[in-house]
């Protein structure tokens, strides 16, 4: 193994009882997860412990799907709002990084940059700030009555508002900022951060999305089913940095993955099963609905082939994604919804540490990925067996650090200080 | 000493290195304790080990004076953000209660409404919001360039905003709302506080202020010089709340106290005197100018009176009170914005403890006042004193527990749980 051998990023998903959508049915499942701060403590420092280079929230500012029923019955029905979250854990921790969603449709970024940057202060620099722009519906409802903005100026006030922020977190030098959104006079009442600026992550994969993080992102999450989807999403992103001034190794790419991993690939499998006996069909396809931001897929037959999509203000790429699934393997509306919540569209590997980290390695090393954000089924279970198992198979390989080398997001990320 | 004797609330106002304005430059001064959280911490635990109600952090969105020279020299010129501090002294601390300033005219109900329920959850029922409307032109240019909105609009939003929050807080039985400035459908998905909601805090002293607080706020914050205006200003108050079909004692108005105790009154001059002396003229003036809303008060002749102020979008308040002390007292400009900038318009004691104690409780148990919020001229040598020397005093005259009798802020604070 040598020293200088390009490392695998880490991040840990964390959501109340686990990614899984039936996680909250599991027989050991702590039910009052999402709103329990030792819960939260615990995977954190879990996942610092087997030296993640981050933990990562997701967030939205609403009920996650429009049917209170359905919601009820999902494994993040309830839970703490990420940025109090984020903080409270920022001082029970000490290494690992710290990255939030937080909306560019529902803040304003003096606001926004002022509480990464505390954050990151906070944490001695180990603040990062997932970038979405909203495209639920459900969410627009609760913040004016003029629902949600089309796809394209969402992006637009997102492109402004990243500007600014990136601005506000130069410090002193900041100049003022007067545009079409926004218009900020004044630098913040805040230093520089300890890392030069906190991390700016994004995770939108449409054309806009994919110039954008181009343009702005250390940090890119995505979804990808298979090598070539995530091998065609790695090579276009990098590729479009060139023409913002930037060098591919700028962006750290991290698919999310949902592993299930054993001792033995028959016990994998059989976890597997239990988690996705566990899920109703209405929620699974409520779920599959609610991502691809349509409405009546509930009054398509559920054996029979997904409908065509119109064109909505959703996320364009996901429904692609989907559609492109669904023909692929020749799934019922009731099969696609099923497979796909279980992992809510994410890529899902079940087998033992070597099958899971032969998988990992083969798209990190196949120029598919720079790391993984690992999203367990369901907590703590799934990521105490990712940390246990799949961790000691990568470092063996040489692929994953066996302690922190810096102390702040950037060092572990390896990624530059901004000037 | 009797059980069931009317005890005191207090909170400890908490601020970079101090309340003084030229703390920073106290010998002892912890220069950058504003973005410390080690400090921070430090000081809520000093505060919860003398039982304090509450701790309690005011904020503004952007620099604190409009001259950056001026706003540099004064003890605040940086600091952390206040959610995000509450939200990590959340879980470094166990039973004091955690408040948090936020504003009305540059947040949006829903979101606000579920970050607070969430430090509320973080914290096991210890959170209160301090509702401000956002009086300064500074802060306005952060967000947007229509400029500060005049102070009966503020207040009219401020209104709805707090309606709304109160009914997001109620949880599941929220039935949405559609009013002239929100819009929002769904209720949070975060179960209720472990309090029955957080506590609401307000300060504004205006005639508009005075009602939003007498229809919805838990605890009121203010500042008065002397006994007539604290009880004049208590008795109004409490007056407002049958008009909206309240008790008395379902407000607790603690007025804030700049206390400089020490063992002996000498010695209490002494330290007093060591920091009136650092303060600049050109600071205090600035920060009387900010204070009151007016940007030229540096034109007049420093060592003459203080000019006919006209009326601005600024507090109202806080002129009259300025404007009559300095007739009252025949003080110059730069006399007043001395005596002024020590104690940023609050109320200053200087003695030992029993004179300390005296004053508190004539105007305790005069009827002007529920309770106190201290604000230590520096930390965390006179958060220390107030402990060390006048609590103890409190206690052996029955004014102030010896321990917490609950676990939530509204326990300590002795206030109904919401239906």
């Amino acid at each position: 193994m040598s020293a200088s051998k390009r490392q695998m990023k880490l991040g840990a998903f964390l959501w109340a009882t686990g990614h899984h959508i039936a996680a909250w049915r599991h027989p050991q499942a702590h039910v009052t997860a999402g709103i329990d701060i030792d819960h939260y403590i615990q995977l954190a420092r879990i996942a610092e412990a087997a030296k993640f280079d981050m933990i990562f929230c997701e967030d939205a500012a609403g009920l996650r799907e429009a049917d209170v029923g359905i919601a009820s019955q999902t494994s993040r029905s309830i839970g703490l709002e990420p940025i109090s979250l984020l903080s409270a854990l920022a001082v029970q921790t000490e290494r690992i990084g710290l990255v939030s969603t937080a909306s560019t449709s529902y803040n304003e970024p003096y606001g926004l940059a002022r509480t990464f940057l505390s954050i990151d202060h906070l944490s001695g620099g180990r603040a990062g700030w997932n970038l979405v722009t909203s495209a639920s519906p459900i969410e627009a409802a609760n913040f004016g009555s003029t629902g949600l903005r089309p796809h394209a100026d969402r992006y637009e006030r997102a492109r402004e508002f990243a500007e600014v922020v990136s601005g506000l977190w130069q410090g002193g030098s900041f100049q003022g900022h007067d545009g079409q959104s926004f218009s900020v006079r004044d630098p913040l009442d805040l230093q520089r951060s300890p890392q030069g600026a906190p991390v700016m992550v994004q995770a939108g994969a449409s054309d806009l999305g994919r110039d954008l993080a181009a343009r702005t992102a250390d940090v890119v999450f995505t979804a990808a089913q298979t090598f070539e989807e995530a091998k065609a999403f790695y090579d276009d992103l990098k590729g479009r940095m060139t023409g913002y001034g930037r060098e591919p190794d700028d962006i750290k790419i991290m698919p999310g993955v949902s592993p299930v991993v054993a001792e033995t690939e028959a016990e994998a499998r059989e976890k597997y099963e239990e988690l996705q006996e566990l899920i109703p069909d209405d929620v699974g396809v409520a779920l599959l609905s609610s991502y691809l931001s349509i409405s009546d897929l509930g009054r398509y037959p559920i054996d029979g082939p997904m409908p065509e999509l119109p064109e909505t203000e959703g996320m364009k790429s996901r429904q692609a994604l989907v559609v492109e699934q669904s023909r692929r393997d020749g799934l019922s509306i009731r099969q696609l919804a099923r497979h796909f919540a279980g992992a809510r569209g994410h890529w899902r590997i079940v087998g033992t540490a070597a099958q899971v980290a032969d998988e990992l390695q083969a798209r990190f090393e196949g120029g598919a990925a720079d790391g993984f954000n690992v999203m367990p089924s369901w907590f703590p279970g799934e990521l105490d067996a990712f940390c246990a198992l799949v961790v000691p198979e990568l470092r063996r390989r040489g692929l994953f650090r066996t302690d922190y080398q810096g102390h702040t997001l950037r060092d572990h990320l390896g990624l530059k200080r901004p000037a």
